[in-house]
C-alpha cells in the first residue's frame, strides 16, 4: 500500500518538475524552477512526502529495477542538475547530491529546526553556490 | 527528557565540530572536515541524531533563546561556513543552508533512498560546488 502512494506521489512529483522545466533553457533558471516546486510539493503534501522519502517502503531506488516513475522524477531533477556537472564529475551523483540539499531544507523547517520564512532565501544562496562554478 | 537528550547530543556535536577543526585554517578543508564529522556523528548514533533534529521538541531552535549546546554546534558550522559568504550573503543563512544539505544526505541514506556506498563521493561533490565562486 505505502509502495503504491511512494509510486503515484513521485508520478505527480515528476509532473510537476516537468511542468517547471518546460520552456526554461538557462541552467540557474532551471535549477531555480525545479528547488522550488520541489520544495514546494515537500510543503504542501507533507504526509504524501514522507511515503515517497522518508517511511522505509520495498522499493529499489537509485537502481535501474526503480519503478518508471521514481525515475522519471529523478531524470527530471538530472536535467536540470546536469549541465552543472563540472569536467570528471558524475552528473547522477551530484543530481542526488542536490536532491539531498532540497530534502534537508523541507525536513528541517517541518521539524521546526529551521524557520519557514527565510526558505526561499536559503533556495536561493544554495543555487547561487552549486551554480557559482558554472562557465 | 527529550530535550535534555538533544541539547546534550549537541553538545557533543559541538566538541566533535570543533576538535574537526582544530589547526584547519584552509577554508575548503575545514568546510570538508566539519561535513565529514557531521555526517559521521549521524550515522553513528541515529537514534541521538533523531532525538537532536527530527522529532519534534519543546526548543527554540535559530533564536538567541536557544540553549547554549545548539548555539555551539551551530557557532561549529558557522565558523567553517562563513569565509565562503560572497557579498551580500548573510553567513548564518548560508550555514543553514550548508547544514541542510548534510542533513539530507544522511536522512536520505536513512530512509534507503540513497546508497550508502557514494556517501563520501556526494559530500565531495557537495564542498566542491558550495566552494567553487571562492576567490
Amino acid at each position: 500500500m505505502n509502495r503504491a502512494v511512494a509510486v503515484e506521489g513521485c508520478a505527480e512529483l515528476a509532473a510537476e518538475l516537468r511542468q517547471a522545466r518546460a520552456g526554461v533553457t538557462d541552467t540557474r533558471a532551471s535549477l531555480a524552477a525545479v528547488g522550488r516546486v520541489y520544495t514546494a510539493f515537500a510543503r504542501r503534501r507533507p504526509a504524501l512526502y514522507d511515503a515517497m522519502f522518508t517511511h522505509i517502503v520495498p522499493l529499489p531506488f537509485a537502481t535501474p529495477e526503480a519503478p518508471a516513475a521514481l525515475r522519471e522524477a529523478f531524470g527530471e531533477l538530472l536535467s536540470a542538475v546536469e549541465p552543472l556537472a563540472a569536467e570528471g564529475e558524475e552528473p547522477g551523483l551530484l543530481t542526488e547530491t542536490y536532491w539531498a540539499s532540497l530534502h534537508g531544507l523541507v525536513t528541517l523547517m517541518r521539524s521546526g529546526r529551521l524557520p519557514e520564512r527565510a526558505h526561499e532565501h536559503r533556495l536561493e544562496l544554495l543555487i547561487a553556490h552549486f551554480t557559482a562554478g558554472e562557465k
